[in-house]
């Protein structure tokens, strides 16, 4: 069937009905009274999603555009940072800032483990002089969680460097409280969990990262978060905004607000413990564990079948569509995106799916067992 | 009546239907199949409006993102250029030219006024050591299109620098001609001629600029130009595209191609000629003469009554939106928009309106006289 496809990568991620109905809202002016009142309706729901009281701002642009401004508002050529990296976006960080010339030190764990708050922490009491650390909280290409809220807590407690998080394949799906847990700036896009077209970034900070901020004279034009900041208080955009995802973010907010943020953050942590049953019923290896596995995107490491083979199987068959490995590990993991617009409906037909594909391409399963894993651990902790 | 509008800014500017419903198209995966053959698509029309048959790269984010990665991206600290302004966007331009340090020196010409060629082939011939030369090509706070080919020409003549232009508000609608010419950049957005929302920015470059792009050191990451123009040899991206922006601008340019660009381009001087032809026979001053004039944007600057008056009941009327002025020229002059999804019906539409909504504020009009102009030009030019 043409039209047809279930995608289920870690973003982008489907759009719901009412979302892209929304973006089909006849264009109006940027200046115009109905764009300083649709900002303004907007601003309440984004300061929730990433749990702090000062202003969110929205540029036109990828989540790197939103990392870049990350770097570029805070810290100036020569500053010492560093960088976590645990994947593929936190090289992507580290790259940043290299390329802006700051003295990058990185700490790197395993692809598939989360990193240890500790070992930041002695890092940090040895290296008084960063200035800045940068960490991601969800790596999509491992499908790990990194503990942002504890990381936050060890780096405060030795010094006086900002935390700055990526939060792109995450935030709006899993718990982010940026004012409690002290992070400094917190960058999140569109195109995952709120459940929009790519095209819009939106990023979060501190009281002490906006001073920093004001007073860094790192040259910067359109990623100038100060533009971004004094407009927002105007309920305006220094420059024009994507206004037709601006129609869909409201809609899409609406959508987390009403379920509420709780429901949320609980129905991805159910399409987590699912999808993770259904693969060990399968036997088939994960690469995370349980404690370091994301909300938002599992990634499957298989011992005895090709991971693309089955991606194009699946892909072919029945439209479903899977993200593969990055960097090295590419041909080796599959992953699965359950963020946004999924359920946990979603997540059995993914699962069922699969154990379809499997047994064409010839790894021995029994059909039903994933699904059958998926089913209870549902009644176990999703029937309330 | 609710949900009524005639948006008649010079961007954004409205979307057609067929556009609308290509952008409801189901999301897909940014690195799948179906997004490279959406780009590959995309390419030879993008060429053909901006004449040229190198790379044309796409970035999500608005016209500034793309205007600052053509000084990023051509010029180093220290470097010496020229911004020729001529109104609210040359400035613009100098403003990112200073933002990083670069020695800006500028010609500026009376807001309202074209530039003149030979001014600045005198100024380069005097100044030898100017890396760059920065102009606009349609003024869109002024509606002034100034002469790209023939000031293209004259820099050439004289200098070995780069020609760069912001041609946000007409490529597209106006002929555009990068190869022949001797441009070396030029930028345009989606929200203008190219009837689509706000939040893509093109870039065109000739060989001789994308040779001094891929030399350039200067430190950029979201905006480093060398990133797009290797991605989209492979039908790619570096960054994930706004996608339903890419589904939409497929059907943009087929709607243009359809047309045939010179049709276009005819279709633009026509509805400019009856805008013009409608003040000069209300007797209400245009604020460019009729050589400077832009085909997509007419400012007009009213001496006896007060434009923002009008602009107001305009849009309490008829949900009629017209553009203000900027700077010096807030309150001084309004803005006609007839670009990208308009056609000489619409003018027609545009200017009875207004006459109603001067008479109703008061200025002794003869209803009908604009209209009546107007449609004389379209049968002495328009009904071929």
């Amino acid at each position: 069937m043409n039209d047809y496809q279930l995608l289920r990568i870690p973003g982008p991620t489907p759009i719901p009905p009412t979302v892209q109905q929304a973006m089909m809202k006849t264009m109006i002016g940027h200046r115009d009274q109905e764009t300083k009142e649709l900002l303004q309706r907007i601003q309440p729901g984004l300061k929730s999603i990433f749990g702090t009281k000062e202003e969110v701002v929205t540029l036109a642009g990828s989540g790197t555009a939103g990392l870049e401004a990350a770097v570029v508002n805070t810290v100036s050529p020569e500053d010492e940072v560093l960088v976590v990296v645990t994947g593929s976006f936190g090289d992507r960080f580290a790259k940043i800032c290299e390329a802006y010339h700051l003295q990058v030190k990185r700490v790197e764990y395993e692809w598939g483990k989360a990193l240890i708050p500790d070992e930041i922490k002695t890092y940090l009491t040895n290296n008084p002089s960063i200035k800045a650390v940068f960490a991601t909280y969800c790596e999509t290409s491992t499908g790990v969680l990194n503990p942002i809220q504890q990381l936050t807590k060890a780096v405060k407690e030795v010094s006086d460097a900002l935390v700055i998080v990526d939060g792109v394949s995450c935030v709006g799906a899993v718990e982010t409280k940026l004012d409690e847990w002290q992070i400094d700036v917190c960058v999140t896009g569109s195109q995952k969990a709120l459940m929009l077209p790519p095209g819009l970034v939106f990023i979060a900070a501190s009281k002490k990262a906006w001073n920093i901020i004001e007073k860094n004279y790192q040259p910067r034009f359109y990623l100038d978060l100060r533009k971004y900041r004094s407009s927002i208080q105007q309920d305006s955009t220094p420059f024009t905004p994507a206004l037709s995802l601006l129609f869909g973010l409201e809609q899409s907010l609406q959508l987390l607000h009403s379920e509420g943020l709780e429901t949320v953050y609980q129905r991805h942590q159910l399409m987590k413990d699912m999808t993770r049953a259904a693969f060990r019923a399968l036997d088939i290896p994960l690469l995370t564990n349980d404690q370091d596995a994301s909300p938002t995107v599992t990634a499957i490491k298989p011992d005895d079948f090709k991971a693309d083979v089955l991606r194009k199987k699946l892909k072919q068959d029945f439209g479903l569509v899977l993200a593969g490995g990055q960097n090295h590990l590419k041909g080796n993991i599959f992953r699965i995106g359950h963020m946004g617009y999924c359920t946990p409906a979603d997540v059995l037909q993914t699962i069922s799916c699969i154990e379809l594909g499997l047994q064409q391409i010839g790894k021995q399963i029994n059909l039903g067992d994933g699904v059958k894993a998926a089913q209870v651990t549902y009644l176990q902790e999703g029937s309330s």
